[in-house]
């Protein structure tokens, strides 16, 4: 966001020692892992927050709040007085000058650079689909999408066409990975729930989940036993599955799959990510979706004291195949990086190559129900699903976000109510509110 | 908001025994007076929840999150078979039919009629100062306080001209009743406990919270002895008081009040408030404040089945004073109503007058303070202060959110910290994020 003002070529800081570009996963490991030394390190992020992805969907679907599964950076980063934190937007990096380019033209001097931007959803080349069908990668997007599951409901509700009901009723969740099924098994709870309970002159039979995947099954990622375990679960449940279909178009009120025309209320993007731009920043070669090929300790080739982690850079593991674009990916290598640049700086020790430990692969699809993928071995059904929630409330910032989720997701899983039902006034899709109160 | 395609003129259900515009304190108490009965109602808000105004401004100051403190209204309501609720902008009545008119020009008939669409800000006709100097009304005003309070201290951190700095650590509160005494204190709170832990580059004394009442002292619907107990609280806190001064103007970047021009980073108002134009959408002659005045009954005079509760109605007590515009004043009012209305349809009985029974006026000044005015006596400090949580947790619509806001509060308390102190990406203020992520 534009904090600064436009004066170019101006040094905002003396040079740091390490800055780091992204307070994701990775990039906020790697601050952590420099926290406490003599090493001045800089943590530069658009946002005032570290947002926990993996339970982003549950803000979408109204189970949880905002602030639950977020946590301003200053406060994780408050306790280390050799870090600064800065809310600004990186627009480029001079990798001849080593300075890293703020919106507005400051710049920020470093002698060793950490690139943690994560990934950004891919349209593939459809970028006029996001506005109707938005991804699920900030808290904006979350309640934008919260928004309009909620606001459709209200519209059936008032709707004397039967057509426009069904429409409305209709979800089309557009990707069969993690987020996609995840989406598909809340969207669907939610929905029957909110129609059994609170709008009772709506008809469950026009209440429909279309999980779509261009690939043969769900969950690619993971072995096909569980891929077929998720596909039974969510078609149970009544969610519809297109396997095997590519989207054609999006509209507002409608998607086309295959040579399918569904009307629907609400659009869900969770298809592909690609690496954000950083390649083009270093004007390097990206390599497959878009990420930035590295070395085993995570440098860019050619480029001294540049580093690229998490979703932006491209590994490959032992096997030869890419490290794939995962929370605890990131995490490990921004504290494997940490301790890297601080042996470095503190000792000029150089370090060995970064190794991925694989602690598990999950996802949740519904109730009761999700998958575990240990390579080795695997889970599924309720106990994967108590295992999910307790590494998830654990994995959680600090203690007060954890005792708040486990007690709503308690009281969810009692009540099968969701907390967080507010549409926002003035939010995304809604006129301005004018300060005109009920109360 | 536009829910509704316009085809004017067409009713949208059948006649309803009773509806009620409104879904805040008096329109839910007369709803749920009426629950459980043979008599049908109508309830019509254009939000889908009734917001918890009293701790509105924790959500402002970061302390809690808005699902905290609003419900569903279908949630509260969903039990009660006789009540179908309705998101949707009312433009006006049209008492010779007896329908209430929708935008969109859609109508929803009625035999009797329950307005409660409560009060909103008045700039006394300064409606640009708005846009400046946001109320405190709604969620979505909630947030945009926040957002400019915490965007000010990261402009600030960013800043290298100390009188830039200065400006945007300053917050000017316009008003000293109870919400910019709430405001004042809360503020004054969050910003040295930021200064202090999070943002160490900026100097504390930068720091300004600035509270500003054109009468001659604070909380002057309160005995003096509390007016002055809030003032010498605020003072030995570090609020700058400014009593007996009017605001001449707002802008973006600075207030001036009386003779003296402030530059700030964030101002809020809480001044006046007027009656939403329900006497506009009767044709009758409002009464003080843009209020309807109403019979001891509640209804309108000449205008049969029409009542008016809460805020917006105009009715005096013993004494011959206007009933003050709070909570319980509206729920008092709507469970009388609800009762009549039930007793008038259901037996054609006709009621006595409303009585209200003051269940005493509070408002908390900050850490272990509060005032409390119950006629008779009063209270204040710290056992006012616990009096004040207990009976707001208790206020709460469930158990849920009972022990939600307990424990945050709970864990306030003891870390001084602020648990909601996100930055929306795509809030009022910032431009539209991408889907891009950090982590």
């Amino acid at each position: 966001m534009m904090l600064l003002d436009p004066t170019p070529e101006t040094a905002l800081t003396p040079r740091a020692h390490v800055v780091i570009i992204g307070g994701g996963f990775g990039g906020l490991a790697c601050a952590q892992a420099l926290g406490g030394s003599d090493i001045d390190v800089i943590l530069i992020d658009r946002r005032n927050h570290n947002l926990f992805q993996p339970l982003l969907y549950q803000v979408a679907t109204a189970a949880l709040s905002p602030a639950d599964i977020s946590e301003p950076i200053r406060r994780t980063l408050g306790r280390y007085r050799n870090i600064r934190v800065m809310l600004a937007e990186v627009t480029g990096v001079d990798t001849g000058a080593r300075a890293v380019v703020l919106e507005g033209g400051r710049r920020v001097e470093y002698e060793q650079l950490v690139i943690a931007t994560g990934s950004e959803y891919n349209y593939f080349g459809n970028d006029d689909w996001r506005a109707h069908a938005p991804g699920l990668k900030s808290i904006h997007e979350a309640r934008l999408i919260r928004q309009r599951l909620l606001i459709a409901f209200e519209k059936a509700e008032l709707s004397t066409d039967r057509l426009e009901q069904r429409a409305l009723l209709t979800t089309v969740i557009i990707g069969g990975g993690p987020t996609g099924v995840e989406m598909a098994g809340a969207v669907n709870e939610l929905g029957r729930y909110m129609i059994e309970r609170d709008f009772r002159t709506l008809r469950r039979e026009d209440f429909r989940v279309v999980l779509a995947e261009g690939g043969p099954r769900l969950l690619g990622g993971f072995p096909e036993n569980l891929s077929d375990y998720a596909a039974r679960y969510l078609t149970d449940a009544g969610v519809e599955l297109r396997l095997g279909e590519m989207v054609k178009h999006i509209a507002s009120d409608h998607v086309i799959i295959g040579d399918e025309r569904i009307d629907t209320g609400c659009v869900i993007w969770g298809a592909g990510v690609k690496a954000s731009p950083v390649a083009q920043w270093l004007g390097v070669e990206p390599g497959s979706g878009n990420r930035v090929p590295v070395n085993p300790d995570l440098s860019v080739p050619g480029l001294p004291g540049v580093h690229v982690i998490g979703d932006a850079a491209l590994l490959n593991d032992e096997d030869g195949n890419p490290l794939p674009g995962l929370a605890q990916v990131a995490k490990q290598q921004g504290t494997y990086l940490g301790r890297a640049l601080r042996r470095k700086l503190e000792h000029n020790e150089s370090p060995g190559p970064f190794q991925f430990h694989n602690r598990g692969n999950t996802a949740v699809i519904g109730r009761n129900a999700a998958v575990f993928d240990f390579g080795r071995w695997q889970m599924k059904g309720r106990l994967a699903w108590l295992l999910w929630a307790i590494v998830h409330v654990w994995l959680l910032i600090n203690f007060e976000k954890r005792l708040l989720v486990t007690l709503q997701w308690i009281s969810r899983y009692i009540t099968r109510q969701r907390g967080a039902r507010v549409i926002d006034e003035g939010a995304p899709g809604l006129p301005p509110t004018t300060s005109r109160s009920e109360t």
